[in-house]
């Protein structure tokens, strides 16, 4: 997505035109932001063979779980994983309440608006980040903090809200899955309760079947009044190895299909293609550098290497972004 | 149920010829095990007042969360806890490959069959009885292992399955809780693996609606095929303030009922009681030593004792057992 934004624009309303004139054909098909191709009937397939009663590979519904990652799957992680915005500007904001953040890395890059140097300090750094920023509240004034902060901060490309930069046909995806029958969770490295307040609103994904990246919390009786207090410990990291132990944490079954589009997927898929019944895994491959972004094998965000590897020698579904989808963003559609 | 073996069933038989006398009646009530009075009159006022249409207390079916303790709240916890009595079983079943059990506490005592002795070690012989038996395998091999016992295990008072130690009564409120637009969710100190391979068939609530105590876990390529091994670390303890933190991190919205037995509920109710809506919180107190056990201030299982005064200072629903339950097991009705 490099493009300078009036072109942008421009493309973007050539395509809800085009995408006007075909209405009648979209409404019989739950799909429709999808080119016909090869990865849509692998999911159409899937779909039909494990949900038609007399089907040999019949799934009954209480096991029809379906996992998708967050970032790079269901919303744009580029040029920056949103949950890192967010911190970015909740620094911004909690700045007059830490002089000392003025001379203290990597808040004082982050104050002086060099972000590449505040994430200089790799991992440190960011979990030095994290626990400014989603530590010490309790967990309603977090809960708080994001749904305001959501519904007003802007991306950074596009100047649309971050709820927004979702992609149209993973939405589409979504609801026909639960058409069918299917439980649909959310399974992210990004964190549980950044992700809970918007998730229902946004996907249809209410916060009982989010799971993601945690810290701990304590019950307290604050003036006799519960609260739980959010701690500067990681409790749990939801990405890699860590998805099917968060899968297993949460929902206790194996999923018989799994969406996302990076190596932090990879044994979330493993995990997924190993189970008894039959399953589907797809990855969701950025290939698509005007209408979003193209970044694959070497990429720092969202690298897919591994994954897409594996993909082709066990026949996983690879979505080329660029020729599978008619349209990437709700917005193309207004 | 200090009654001898004879005249215990001969009691049931009575009490189950009664019941089929009233089945006109029941077939149009949704809590037939319950007797009328107070504690039924509070349940049914409550689901009426949150889910009647233009009612002022109104609540959306999504926000319709329902806590359930399991030890004595669901089922029967004397004269021990359930997953106790599994824990004796699997070190008499696992002794063999483990010789030095035969010198080594707690096993020593439980392998001579001196249950007491092995206890007298205190929490410290608990974790160690729960790591011998509960890791150093996968998760579907747990699983399977506790699907075994479940279906062939005997109360030692009673002689029946533990699946059969269920409340009649309790079952019929899961259910017309349900019925209602409530989603239910088990929210025990046992262990969570413990209960989901038979949480579903037995209450009617799935494994991803129930938490509970876990150890941790780690995903594992062996021979290729990927698996979930159980480790001998204690991740989470779902018990007293750990209730309503085990409720944020799996659910991430309040319940606005819930349902327990002891003080290591309390937080859970208090929990509960502090949100925005309307709540409903109901001890069930062990009030019967005929058709089950009294116990509740002093007892070293299931001790209610501060939650007993709050629920009398709160006005929460306190059900006694002896008077509220027509029937307390559902093979009473057989």
């Amino acid at each position: 997505m490099k493009r300078p934004r009036t072109s942008f624009v421009a493309g973007l309303l050539a395509t809800g035109a085009c995408a006007a004139s075909s209405t009648p054909v979209q409404a019989a098909d739950p799909l429709p932001s999808w080119n016909e191709g090869a990865a849509k009937a692998a999911i159409v397939r899937f779909v039909e063979r494990t949900t038609r009663s007399g089907s040999p590979d019949f799934v009954l519904p209480a096991e029809r779980i379906a996992v998708f990652d967050n970032d790079g799957t269901l919303w744009a992680e580029q040029p920056m994983y949103v949950q890192l915005l967010f911190m970015l500007d909740r620094v911004k904001t909690l700045a007059p309440q830490h002089p000392e953040w003025k001379t203290q890395e990597p808040f004082a890059s982050i104050l002086k608006g060099d972000v590449r140097a505040a994430l200089a300090g790799g991992e440190h750094a960011l979990v030095e980040l994290g626990m400014a920023t989603h530590a010490g509240m309790t967990t309603g004034e977090f809960e708080r903090t994001v749904g305001e902060w959501i519904a007003t901060a802007k991306h950074p490309v596009t100047g649309r809200p971050y709820t927004e930069m979702v992609y149209q046909p993973m939405l589409e995806l979504l609801a026909y899955l639960r058409t069918n029958g299917f439980k649909t969770f959310i399974v992210s490295g990004g964190g549980i309760e950044f992700m809970r307040p918007w998730s229902e609103r946004v996907y249809g994904v209410p916060p009982e079947q989010v799971i993601g990246s945690s810290i701990n919390t304590k019950f307290e009786l604050r003036d006799g009044k519960p609260v739980l207090v959010r701690l500067p410990e990681i409790s749990f990291f939801d990405d890699g190895p860590g998805k099917p132990v968060g899968i297993q944490m949460h929902i206790g079954r194996r999923p018989i299909a799994a969406f996302g589009n990076s190596d932090g997927d990879l044994q979330m898929f493993q995990w997924t293609a190993a189970g008894p019944r039959p399953s589907f895994c797809l990855y969701v491959h950025h290939t698509d550098a005007d209408r979003e972004w193209a970044y694959d094998r070497t990429s720092s965000i969202g690298r897919l290497d591994k994954g897409l590897d594996e993909a082709k020698a066990r026949g996983w579904t690879v979505v080329d972004m660029k020729t599978d989808w008619k349209h990437v963003f709700p917005f193309e559609l207004k």
